[in-house]
């Protein structure tokens, strides 16, 4: 079968033939039928070899959605041909995180080498993916897996972030979006959607303001050196009840932090250079801002995701790419152009 | 093997042989090495012919324990001889309480006919048994089966009613427990332990107020017509801020809502004769008390109690019985004469 | 000064001129500007002798608007010419419910004689009114009071009913509301605004259906023999997250049992014949789902209100009425030919 | 009156004679019984004179208790010889943070120059303070004040950082304190008696662990360099679910970020040298790791904390001193030399 792998360290990924798996005991191999393309992705890309991780060579895609084409001993056969998507962060299924569904949270995934598509396991970014267990099946019925797929990560991280703090965000509070791409213009969905919330967007792009306007956001702004003054403008002396950072560079987390007010959550999402850093301390920011890095989310999340899509609610942007295109879309996204999300299509 | 059934309606249960069963792919057959007998048993024991929907013959007990003696296809065989908890309501694994580890609570047992282990499928009294699926299993390494056993529902129902709660126990607040007997006398523990709540116990016995106090309530009381004003005395006007009936029975009911106080959580637990209830409106309690039945309880709940038992903070009454002194045990549970709970030992 | 009057129990109120008032130590003297008419004084001028305990005679009016025209002794002379809503559930401050705002469910109130305005103390029908502290004050800058009065019950009661139960109203979730008038079309607004739940509205009447449907609700269904099934046939087995009873007599209560949910809210906020009463058992409705009687609301939650109203994402419908015509508001709501609420102006 | 003053930048504070102040509208004159010494004076009299903004000159205490001595205009006098304690973060009253008892976070306080006693407005260590309002006022009756005054705020502080972090311990967690000092010690004995946390206590003094273990600890550990591991030891690869760092120097905020586990809470409780900063990224701790900056407490906590007093399970240590005494307090706190809080009687 096709596949786009990384196979060599400082080179861009590459399209291959190579043998079609099948799945082991209590495994499940799908058919893809769309695979999405993240900047976490382009990240694992760029580290140098010391710090690289994830094994060689590497299937892409932790975004993947697909139909059930074989199953392994032990699993019910009833699955054969449902269409799904895959919950991506696979833990042992087992431990206190896993018992809830939190499997991106996992305390053991670490010590039993469990790792998820296409960030150590062989991901979707390819004609068939094997998906470790059954569990990690959420199933969508007629939905377009196209416009589905980025649930999975570019809808399911945002969704976590939020719904973890929606306590915070009472009538008349505002919620700040930094960085309006493939995770922010669905941060600003959700964000309309799930609480009565004023959103702010942020973007240096004002291709990407304007889709965050067309999405929801109430008010827009550059993220520039006034960004802090624009948005205090907006949300007064109370501040940000929520701040989510799509970017993570030290810029957009002195932002975060000079808009949070009291007692808000400051969630930093995106993985900027890998070095940035928030700084928490009196005479710092607003008492009781919770300043934390959440990661993914859990499987109950992603079905309520569905849940969501199902009533159309959502406009997920995606730019489409058939599978020999594949390493054109990552081209695409290193270089900023992608509107939303870019969707492999094998 | 040896198993205890409930073969026919309106008899006493027998003590049976019966082939020993082998597990089917992606199930678990463990060696049993301890299994609670529960009021529930006795109720369903109870009801008439058309009321009976549990299928018969019936092996008896949905608080289990065991050794892994075998593994089904699919299932991974470095669980051989692993000793454990049967997390005991079954459900399907996918659904949205499923995800979250809620069984109790799924969305699609009853359609797709999933029934917990001694309640509707064959239970732990037994010497053998099967897990529909080893993440029904929580290792508890070198911890007694006998005195973990109970665990399973005589920790986790109360567990569960508890935790959900806790928010409410807030330090000088009270909770009041209705029946100390095998769920009670463990309720009372895990309020000690769990919070800061002053703990008035109630029974009709007086060896079970007794234990009560053994095992850490501050205030024991008789359950009788002057019950509500002896609790009101000790809460003062604020009434309860959790009321846990394990009884069930309309006196007990009427009492819960006639101590509980504002914003209260009253749970009721036991299932009484399945006929009570308690009236919910305007002028007949105090306000924003919530009335609930919650059931069983999750996963993850379950682990945490093993966590409990392993820092040696509960001491849970057990009287144990040999498999064929089993039908001995139910004798014994319906005199009421059990003091904590009876496990039977294969 | 004029006011509206109940002085004879069974007869319809007065209008009457009577002394103005002057602020004592630590009030504030408001010239109303705008005052509701609610259901509950309907209710209360119904008690027959033995059960009415508001005094006589009894300036109605729970809910009020006004302008600060004097201050008592010990109160910042700053408030005077400032518009503002009472909050009406008075407390003594100092409990610990009344410390958190939750002077609605003071600890005190009873024993100390404190009663709410229009209940028990002179209420808003009335050109002037007392309020007794400042803190019983929020101000509304240049809102309208006549369609923010409102606000201070038939808003800030269902206000308080659906946010405690916020948690619950998860994306895919459906919330039902019983009852669609006074407060039910201000319910439904805010169960959209608030929350990414599907609202179903139902009522006896199709004017009010059609009220419901126009402010937001996803279905409307009258509420008759077959609501449940309804009801059932749009949330699906998982039945609603949420019901608020806004009428609360016994085929409502029966009703909201029937359409709730695993782990769902009733809230029961009508107080209908101040008879009825959910029943609450096992074999009764779903598990877990909790019952309860929530009264009014919080003044922090009132100051949200006015936040929403700010943002012009309310469209409460009212009735205006001279202070003249008070009597006529009265008889208007007892023939339940009001559209939305009636509100008297001085 | 006699009174504790902080007069001239960068000296020690002075006891001198000044007129006793005199109740104005709506304020309460207390005759102080009792006043904390707290490190925070230590810490604003340390400050440069540029960054001094607390006025000159100061009378010190932000802890304070008394019995009311007389009552302004439109205060009830009814409130004539209460024994009460101060609760100290003053904010306006009106605003949505102290509608609900937070005004910790008054969002007017700043514009409005509302400052707490001790901290800009004249304090407690003297014979009579002046408090703004009567709300800030809790009653303590026979309870004795030297004992229970460090309640409103070496009480109050760590109250309020366990009680938001409650819901993280559950049952087999960790919760880690740094500093047993006077606020660390009340924080190990809430933190015994409000979770089942399993509690680990670090300090550099030999002295304050054993202080530690006699409160409670479960484990005590020196603060040193191999302390992260030391921690790490105890909770497993958990982690620890709450880390309080009452300290808040760079290398106690690193230690905390070590030693945090996945979804825990960080709070910086202490203002160390008031330049520290904990560093919250990837790759730099547990995921979903909240850190944060907490202050002082709620009006109703402070209730919740004198209900907990008079149940008698707190054992606040301290070393009582005569005003006359209390600038050798102040040297006894710089010197580090105090066993637990030191009490000023005057």
């Amino acid at each position: 079968m096709r596949a786009i792998q990384y196979r060599t360290i400082g080179r861009e990924p590459e399209l291959v033939d190579i043998p079609t798996p099948e799945p082991g005991p209590g495994q499940v191999l799908l058919q893809v039928t769309a695979a999405g393309v993240c900047h976490s992705d382009a990240f694992l890309m760029g580290l140098p070899r010391e710090q690289y991780t994830f094994g060689l060579p590497l299937t892409l895609g932790h975004e993947g959605a697909g139909r059930v084409a074989a199953v392994g001993a032990g699993v019910d056969d009833g699955l054969l041909g449902v269409n799904a998507l895959v919950y991506g962060p696979w833990g042992c299924g087992q431990c206190w995180h896993c018992a809830q569904g939190m499997e991106n949270y996992c305390s053991r995934a670490a010590d039993l080498g469990i790792v998820p598509p296409g960030l150590g396991a062989p991901g979707a970014i390819a004609e068939y993916m094997i998906v470790d267990s059954p569990r990690h099946l959420v199933p969508i019925g007629e939905l377009d897996p196209v416009t589905t797929v980025p649930l999975t990560d570019a809808g399911l991280t945002p969704y976590h972030a939020i719904t973890r703090s929606l306590g915070k965000l009472r009538a008349g509070s505002s919620a700040v979006v930094i960085g309006a791409g493939g995770l922010g213009h669905v941060a600003i969905q959700l964000l309309r959607h799930l609480s009565p919330a004023r959103v702010i967007a942020l973007d240096v792009s004002e291709d990407k303001l304007e889709l965050a306007r067309s999405v929801g956001a109430h008010e827009v702004l550059r993220s520039d050196a006034g960004a802090a003054e624009g948005v205090r403008r907006f949300t007064g002396p109370a501040g940000a009840a929520l701040v989510l950072d799509f970017v993570g560079m030290q810029p957009t987390l002195d932002l975060s932090m000079a808009v949070a007010g009291v007692g808000s959550d400051v969630a930093i999402v995106g993985l900027g250079d890998g070095q940035a850093a928030a700084q928490v301390g009196f005479f710092r920011g607003a008492y009781e801002t919770n300043v934390a890095v959440p990661y993914w989310g859990a499987r109950h999340e992603l079905i309520e995701l569905v849940d969501l899509a199902r009533q159309g609610v959502l406009d997920i942007a995606v730019e489409r790419f058939d599978l020999d295109d594949g390493v054109e879309a990552y081209r695409r996204l290193l270089a900023g152009t992608l509107r939303g999300r870019a969707v492999i299509v094998p």
